[in-house]
């Protein structure tokens, strides 16, 4: 339909029905209207009828090719209008088909298999019935307590971006309608979620608008820019004010100076929370600062069904409001074709053939075995063929590897690492033992796995976080792996052989424990369905690991927030006189994180040299050429990701210390030498400027290339 | 001298004349025009000539009546207009009397003690020959990882504020220029220098404007209402810009909005930190950006001296801007009356009597005994007059109580712990051992100190963090106790006798390995002078410990920064339903300190009840009524400070969970009943608004008066 034809249906539709599309509710309270005794309670809790949720226009958490279609149709045989019902769950990495956690797909730096992951979770999605998903969530995160961070691609506005757009294509495709393959992306959560006050979920967020817009705006402008459909508020405040409710930010940046025209949704209850946030005295103030904010759809709360109508009688809202959401909101449902086709692809039969298929889990092992960080290797790893290997720690054997938001993904289909590892050591040996539980211990665990490892050659751990130690509401204080594990690992150290520890988890930790007794760390995340599979390649050395940290990992807690593009401080400390009092410093740590952002080894060894500039100065209107040579000095084939940095070294405000602003990915043989080349625009140079202006300014700047954002090659240039 | 002549003076001057009243140098650039060998270092690598460093406006750091006088007379024999030097120091808890700092001074919630203990400290400078302190610091904090924290009253704006006019009225008296003994004082670190990135000093603050002006800038604000004479510049960016060149806010919002018209100084090297920092590319730049941004005089670089004088050539920067500079700094020097007596109060006569005299060390015991915080005690304090101790620890005999920043006190002055200790038990017995150093600790200390334990019937330990272990520049990541102090610990428990714990610090510890496993724990801080015998006052008794934290106790540095006047959030935690995931928390820590602002207990008890409002609705212009009764339960007499804090609940910004607004000390007798009265007026209920109008709403309020900002009772009222 044309934008006449949806506002033709808009003008027949009465303010009750035009409300009730603002409205998103659970599949419990329609599957209920075919049997009222099942949430007569829910409903009643929300002083709404069975007519407000007959009509109400959207539907989260729903998945199932014929259950879609059954409350479809049972919506649209009493809908007077022929509306079809949006289908929304949060798929954020992967439905069935598990992919690993958004933190590691980060760590890829592989665009390409990102967006893979996302148009294989969006077919599954699809054809079990679902239109849009809440995805990507792109907040630039900067705090390991904060257990969302697994769902992020971490602690840089460029590589979010990067991931941003790369997600949103996946998701969506080219055509909404003509691919019903694909769903509706809602990136998320906008703005500044991932910048809760001591990580805690949810707490207060508090920074300048400049820095929101220099540092966390970016990626989602970027998911908008590639054009995904919706936009999800978050449950933060910004600048005092629930993002929810927040006019300057959903209307004014969102909407008039970026222009976005789509569906902008609550997350899950956060209209109605504004109060206790102390925002809004009651519902219908919470409503009212919601919708002059430009919000869309509620999401699990009733102060738009039930208070709208009071405020449009009394004139402190206007109708026409309503009206542009739910114009909208329409025009996302005909985007995705629902109009011609309100069934769109749910179809049980392809459902079966299509969803966790052998195709979708080839993908996710390949992504899993490119998303683990090789963080410490003295030459133990790879295994070799004929190892007699000990694997010991209770990721030994376990399913929890999915990670959390893992959809409808079923732990009992995740690979084991055991299992994986079996297959490959055919010419070698391989006892078992669990050695501890997440957080506990017994004499008997300790004494089975010391008995197990005595009669192996090499020990390989298998420790971390169980998936609910981070996600949503996964916050911890402590970021250490649990105090049982540390044990083991002691435990362990006392027989004096090769220890490669692999770690599952959803955060970065602080490694304190395990990194300087293990000869070899390989950093797994939670890798997804496949994830024994790909863990077990890279341990026996199928695959050679090039994966990248895309966020710091801390020396402890207490050196919280920890981020490569940090500024300098009026008295940064000089690394040869770390003993000078009066410097920026702790008195009991180093500044620096254990592990930096873009850090990751390979299998085999690269050497940068000759980084050249095609020129010193520049004008706005030019561009300079950067190059370094890349050369493969070990004895394998291996991926070095090449890397960019760029300082702006003085600014009208103060400027990163360094900027990821590019990067490649060079495949290099044994001793072969390869050339990586990026180009400067005057583009790049730009920022956000006290009077928030976006440009940039005359002066020098230093250009940093190497394999992370800490040992790099440098140039300068001036800007002219 | 009036304006008019002052202004008639800086005409007389040359432009080289007036840039050196600019410049700040130690006092060794001065010493040294009699013996250039000494400085001409120091003068070349500044590229500053001898004359320059004559001219010099300002010395910092020099005391001693006679060593003032001899570099003030020699300055004026040789300056052609006879203006005189001004002579600066940071006198911050004591010259050399010194006073428990800043954070216990807090902690004592008397206005009354901490103005007298300002007068003092003015008092002993004086007459040894300064003019002016850096003081006071009254940086909002709430990350004790920050090692200065030991310098600021706390948490609270409010809190803040009173103690910030009682400083500067100590400091300063009425009259400059009638009362010699008086120091100018000089607010600091404007601005926000108490939020640092990490808590690692010197590092990034990031803030927006409404929340610097709502929680940050009250206390400058109430410093300058009280007539400070002078305002420093912090080290930090606010909002990207270093203060010392951020034009917005000093020329706008101190000198524009506010009307500031005293001399704003840089702190130490920071106008040349701005090349540091990124803000500026070179010294021109530097010096460009603070004398625009309205700083008078640069401390310890060369900037202006050297870099204006091209500036003003150029045309860049106007002279009038210069001009105006030195009328500030000769206004100054004209209200100290140095034009008529440039000498002022120094004398080294009077500074024999006055320096350290027994007067002053009572109120600096007075003052230690009453910012000491009792913080357990399940009844085995106080120790009766014929107990039988042992005292244990690093701080059983040790003399580093002063605390950083103790300008001329000797640690060899301080009082000891034991030795007052001993002469308060005259009845008992007490033997001492060390137990361990400060971080270390060896068998046969372990082995002295259990056997010192052995034969007595209670333990006091004595423990805590060396001095150098909080100040400038001694940041902390890990905020617990160290190590061998734990495992001290650790060992006197195995003997299960009743035990005390003192701790000696200068930031709010984690407290995890005493808090437990102590009887009673008392706070005393870094007390002072008189250290060991108002600590020992309290453990026999003689005072009633009446001592409230102004800063909140983390449960671990994983928590921080924890705050009590935080916001809710959207998703508060319900303490009935701990187990709820999706709500701010984090899964493995309570979001509460172990001890929250306020806190803090007394050797009786109190009772409150009925408390009352005068009306539940208030018109912008009445006022309300709310009393309290508080009933001394114990068997002894004491001090009890009621709290008054205050919630808006639901506000166009979100508010914070309460508030101080006011606080009334009551003395009771055993069994007596007082009454503690609160009027509340509209002026209480203003915040900063989005738009950053200062203004109230109508709406629920709630009221919460009790013991601490924890414990308290509720009533609530509607401003209409």
């Amino acid at each position: 339909m044309d934008n006449q034809q949806l506002q033709g249906l808009v003008e027949q539709m009465t303010l009750e029905e035009k409300i009730a599309q603002l409205l998103q509710l659970t599949a419990h309270f329609h599957e209920g209207t075919d049997n009222k005794g099942q949430v007569t309670g829910p409903m009643e809790e929300m002083g709404i009828t069975e007519g407000v949720v007959t009509a109400s226009g959207s539907i989260l958490g729903l998945s199932g090719a014929q259950a879609v279609i059954d409350v479809q149709q049972a919506y649209l045989s009493k809908s007077r209008l022929g509306i079809p019902l949006l289908f929304m769950a949060d798929v954020i990495h992967g439905f069935k088909t598990i992919f690993p956690i958004p933190l590691a797909i980060g760590c890829s730096w592989d665009m390409e298999l990102a967006e893979k992951s996302a148009e294989i979770a969006a077919k599954e999605s699809a054809v079990s019935g679902i239109h849009v998903t809440f995805a990507p969530m792109v907040d630039l995160v900067r705090d390991p307590r904060w257990g969302r961070v697994m769902e992020t691609t971490g602690e840089d506005p460029y590589l979010n971006s990067l991931f941003a757009r790369a997600f949103v294509r996946g998701y969506q495709g080219d055509n909404l309608k003509e691919n019903p393959d694909r769903l509706a992306a809602c990136v998320k959560h906008f703005a500044a979620y991932g910048a809760p006050e001591g990580g805690r979920d949810y707490n207060t967020v508090n920074m300048s608008e400049r820095n929101l817009r220099e540092q966390y705006l970016p990626a989602y402008k970027a998911a908008l820019d590639e054009g995904c459909e919706m936009v999800m508020t978050s449950f933060n405040t910004v600048d005092g004010i629930p993002a929810t409710g927040n006019e300057k930010l959903t209307r004014g940046i969102l909407r008039d100076e970026w222009g976005f025209d789509g569906v902008v949704i609550s997350d899950w209850a956060s209209i109605r929370e504004m109060i206790a946030h102390g925002a809004a005295e009651d519902d219908c103030e919470a409503a009212y600062r919601a919708i002059r904010a430009g919000v869309d759809i509620e999401m699990m709360t009733p102060c738009y069904v039930n208070q709208l109508p009071k405020l449009i009688e009394s004139g402190r809202v206007d109708e026409a409001l309503i009206d542009e959401a739910v114009l909208r909101i329409l025009r996302l449902k005909d985007k995705l074709g629902l109009f011609e086709n309100p069934l769109r692809a749910a179809d049980p039969e392809r459902e079966r053939e299509v969803v966790f298929c052998e195709e979708h889990r080839n993908v996710s092992h390949e992504l899993a075995s490119k998303s683990s960080v090789l963080l410490k290797n003295n030459g133990i790893l790879p295994l070799g063929p004929d190892a007699n290997v000990a694997l010991i720690g209770p990721f030994a054997q376990s399913n929890d590897i999915l990670g959390w938001w893992s959809c409808v993904g079923a732990k009992e289909d995740a690979v084991q690492l055991g299992t994986s590892l079996q297959e490959r050591l055919s010419g070698g040996k391989l006892a078992i033992s669990e050695g501890c539980g997440i957080d506990s211990i017994s004499q008997e665990q300790i004494h089975a796995a010391l008995e197990t490892a005595r009669s192996a050659d090499v020990i390989v751990l298998a420790l971390g976080e169980e998936s609910a130690m981070s996600g949503e509401g996964g916050s911890r204080t402590n970021i250490r792996l649990p105090e049982a594990q540390l044990e083991l690992v002691k435990q362990l150290k006392t027989l004096g052989k090769p220890l490669a520890a692999v770690i599952f988890n959803g955060r970065p930790l602080d490694l304190h424990g395990i990194f300087e007794e293990a000869d070899a760390v390989l950093e797994a995340w939670f890798p997804g369905s496949e994830g024994g599979a790909a863990i077990a390649d890279i341990l026996v050395g199928r695959v050679n690991p090039s994966a990248r940290l895309t966020m710091s990992f801390p020396q402890s807690v207490g050196q919280v927030p920890v981020y490569y593009n940090h500024y300098n401080t009026g008295r940064p400390m000089n690394p040869q006189k770390t003993e000078e009092r009066y410097v920026s410093k702790y008195i009991d740590s180093p500044n620096d994180p254990l592990l930096p952002f873009g850090f990751g080894l390979s299998y085999t060894t690269f050497e940068y040299s000759d980084l050249t500039i095609s020129g010193h100065e520049m004008k706005a209107e030019e561009q300079l050429t950067v190059q370094v040579k890349v050369t493969n000095t070990g004895s394998r084939e291996g991926v070095e990701t090449v890397q960019l940095y760029i300082r702006d070294v003085a600014g009208e405000v103060v400027r990163p210390m360094r900027e990821l602003k590019g990067f490649e990915k060079l495949l290099l043989a044994p001793g072969e030498t390869g050339t990586a080349t990026f180009t400067i625009t005057e583009e790049l140079l730009r920022y956000h400027h006290s009077d928030l202006s976006f440009t940039s300014d005359p002066g020098t700047f230093q250009v940093f290339v190497g394999s992370n954002s800490r040992d790099t090659l440098e140039q300068s240039f001036k800007l002219v």
